[in-house]
Order: C-alpha cells, then structure tokens, then sequence
C-alpha cells in the first residue's frame, strides 16, 4: 500500500543560489493522459503517472458514469487509457465537459507537442541579481488582502525589473489568478512581458508556464516546487524558472544565465 | 492596486475544535464562471470572483487568441462574461478544448444547480472523536513517499472509521489524486464510501468535495482551507466538512453531529 509510485518523480539539473552550485534535484512528474470510453476520446488531464486506471475509473465515476475497468492502449505508452463502461453514455455530451484534446490523441507524440500552445520562444535581454529573485513571493504575500482573511486563495504578482509590484490578482484557481494578471498587463498595453517578472504563491505547473510563455515573459518565480513539464516547456521556450523561492534561497531550472 | 477585490472572501459559521465554539470564519469565495466569445459558450472556470474581464481576456490570450475586451452578459449577474476576439476563431475547435458546461449556461442559476452532479445526499451513520480526525493528515504525510522526494505533490488517503490508512494516492493534481483512490476503492468494491474518512492534504475545492459526495463518504478532512462553493455543496450533500486540520485543531464547516 506504501510504495512508491512508478515514474512519480524525476531527477533534474539545477542551480541552487545563493552558492550557484549546479546540482541534481528530484521534482515530481506531470504528464498528460487521455482518457477514451469506448475508444472515444473524452477528456485529457494533466497528471502524475502511476494508478492510471485507478484515475480513469475514479474520474469517470466521479462524473456518475458506471466505468468498469480501464485498460492502458499499449504497452510502451502510458498516456492513453481506454475506459469500458456499462449501458450507454452520450459521448458527445460527454467530451463536451471536459478538457479535450482538439487533436487525435496524446499516444505517439510527445507531451509537449500534445498540449502546448503554438508560441515563439521568449527573447529577452532582462538580467536579475537572485537576491531581487528572492525576496519577490514576501513582497506578493504583502500585498495578499484577502489570502491573509481566508489563507485559502492562490496569487500572481507581475514586477518589473527593478522588483517592483505592477500589479496582484487572488484566485482559489492558480490558472486564474495568472489569467487575471496576463488580462490586466493586456489593457495597460504591457504586453508582451518582455522585461516582467511573474511570481505566483504555489507550485508550477506546465499550465502556469505556458501562459507566461505565451505572454512573453522571460522569468517566471514560486513559493513552490516546478514539475517536469513545467521544466520542460521552461527549457523549450526560454523561460527561466526559479523555484523554491524561499529563506534567502532560490531554485533555478531553466535559463539560469538571467540570474546574475 | 492593492484593492481587496469585490466578493473575494465570505463569513460562514465553523464549529472549532477542541474547544468546540461555534464562531464565524473568513473563506475563499468560488463560484462558476462562464466564459463566451461572441456569446458563444466556451469554457466554465471556477474561480473567486472580482477582475472578471481580465480573467477572461488572460484566459483566451493565453490560448493565442486576441481577444480584444470582455463584458459581464448582466449587471445583475456576474458569473457569464462575453468576449470580442479580432478576426475568426474556429468556436467548435476552442469550445472542444476546455471544460465547457453543457447546459446553456449559468446565468439565472445557483451556482451548484449549475456545475454539480447529480447525487443523493450522503447517509451515514458515522461518528469519529475529533482526536482522530486531528491527527488524519499526520498519518497522510508519513505515507506520501514521493512529496518527501520532491515538494510538489497534493495526496488523497482514504482511512477507516479507526483512523488506519487504507490507501494512498499522490499527483500534481489535487482532483487526480482523490479519481485514484476513488478508482482504488471501486477495484476493491469499497463503494459508497459510508463509513469511511477522505483525507487530502492541500485546500477543499468545490470539485473535490463533489467527487466525496458521489462516491458516498460522509467525512472529508483537509490540511487547508476550503473555499465558500465547497462548504455549500457539503451542506446540501449532508457531507462533514473539516478544514485547518493543523496541530491539534480541526475546523468543521458541515454536519458537525458526526465529530464527537
């Protein structure tokens, strides 16, 4: 019951500030996973592999859709997961409700390719010394208002390169609090975020940095810890990912040559 | 800048233990919002309301699409947003793409009638010593072994009404790791979960508490803090509710008769 799951956790290469050393670090996997009924493509989620039937039979029962067993499509692919149920299901509807994959499927590509938004790889001469790095999530948590009533809501800070706050939006979605602050740097006319930085309160996922590759920004900080696919899109567009921002210090994943 | 945003937090009444005083409590707010382009349905997000139009325009920019400016569809009613893009936009393939709600929309309904599956109310005899439920996400903790590797994992445990650990599941995905034990318990015909306790270590969402409700558990405890959607559902479900569970203290949101 207490074992590891398989593929859970990944080892990359990072540089720890302030020492500057290079060093491995063991971040958690996300991977896309498309789940089909019947061979009907229904919906895809961005998930840690291992327990993939569980999670497909878990998420369609949850949506009270009688799933019965659920069954990888290949062997050596572990991204695609058919789902057999009892009686019928309106699969029109049903794709309706969720994430869908606009295309045929995740299998036989890889994940980035899958899921990513076309976007240009982010240019940007933006140089930041890790101590200005360092000290932006408390200067987010300050300006919190309403995580500091409820301690239950999700932030994104936008400041420039001198690490003063543009502007912070709250959401119980991560996503949303980094849509908000990408929708109001729009109508000041910011866009793209050429010499920003973005700083949100939690962990980094894939989705969080493709909205900020998408708006052009260069370096992108956390609270929390990035996943592989977080890392992965970082590395493929140019963005440099700090995580673990905290006490001083600063995990740097991708692009590290910004931070001076 | 530094506004507290309109509707972002809300008082509910909690039963606090071990003292057990009923007082009020400032929550996150989260409520559906539908979003429309050219008063085409798209996408549902759940999110805390305030900074509508830019979560809207952030969202579709973020997905490549130059949308121009977001309006509320009423005054009255904040929960629909309808956005003029520049040029064409391929509707069919963009609605495909998200979690889109398959009614006609959430304007004019409440919220859970909106986004909620169908389910009974949750019957269960079940009454646990708050003692137990304080020391649930300890226990999640020491069998989480790859958030001890990495940092960047939600996990969901299910355990019975003695407190023992019956499974544990982790993923980047809060909602992923509760489909895994819900999908667990299926294989091992544990449904409906009546006299069992769901434990997740992060914050209570409206969808996680959805998925306990469907799958029948009468209980759900979590290290963080739930948001106001969340603690209506539980109501309306007959689910106890336990948030801030955190060195000794448990705050019960929901039916607090099942805590003795």
């Amino acid at each position: 019951m207490n074992e590891v799951p398989p593929y859970s956790a990944s080892s990359v290469e990072v540089v720890r500030l302030p020492r500057g050393e290079t060093e491995p670090d063991e971040i958690a996997v996300e991977e896309p996973l498309e789940i089909r009924v019947g061979g009907h493509p229904i919906a895809v989620t961005m998930r840690t592999p291992g327990h993939d039937e569980e999670l497909a039979l878990g998420f369609l029962r949850s949506e009270g859709i009688a799933a019965v067993s659920a069954h990888p499509t290949a062997d050596f692919a572990a991204n695609v997961i058919d789902v057999e149920v009892d009686g019928d299901v309106d699969l029109d509807r049903l794709s309706r409700n969720f994430y869908t994959s606009s295309s045929c499927g995740v299998c036989g590509k890889g994940a980035l390719e899958a899921v990513a938004v076309e976007a240009a790889r982010v240019e940007s001469e933006l140089v930041l010394p890790g101590e200005l790095v360092a000290v932006l999530p408390d200067r987010l948590r300050e300006a919190q208002p309403a995580f500091a009533a409820t301690g239950g809501l999700h932030a994104t800070g936008l400041f420039d390169s001198s690490g003063e706050l543009l502007v912070v939006r709250e959401d119980v979605g991560r996503h949303n609090a980094m849509d908000k602050v990408v929708g109001w740097a729009f109508g000041e006319g910011l866009l793209p975020l050429s010499d920003k930085v973005l700083c949100v309160s939690g962990r980094l996922s894939f989705e969080l940095v493709q909205k900020a590759a998408v708006a052009g920004c260069p370096v992108v900080a956390a609270v929390g810890a990035p996943s592989t696919l977080a890392v992965d899109l970082a590395r493929d567009r140019g963005v440099t990912l700090c995580g673990f921002v905290r006490g001083g210090r600063v995990n740097v994943y991708s692009e590290p040559q910004r931070i001076g």
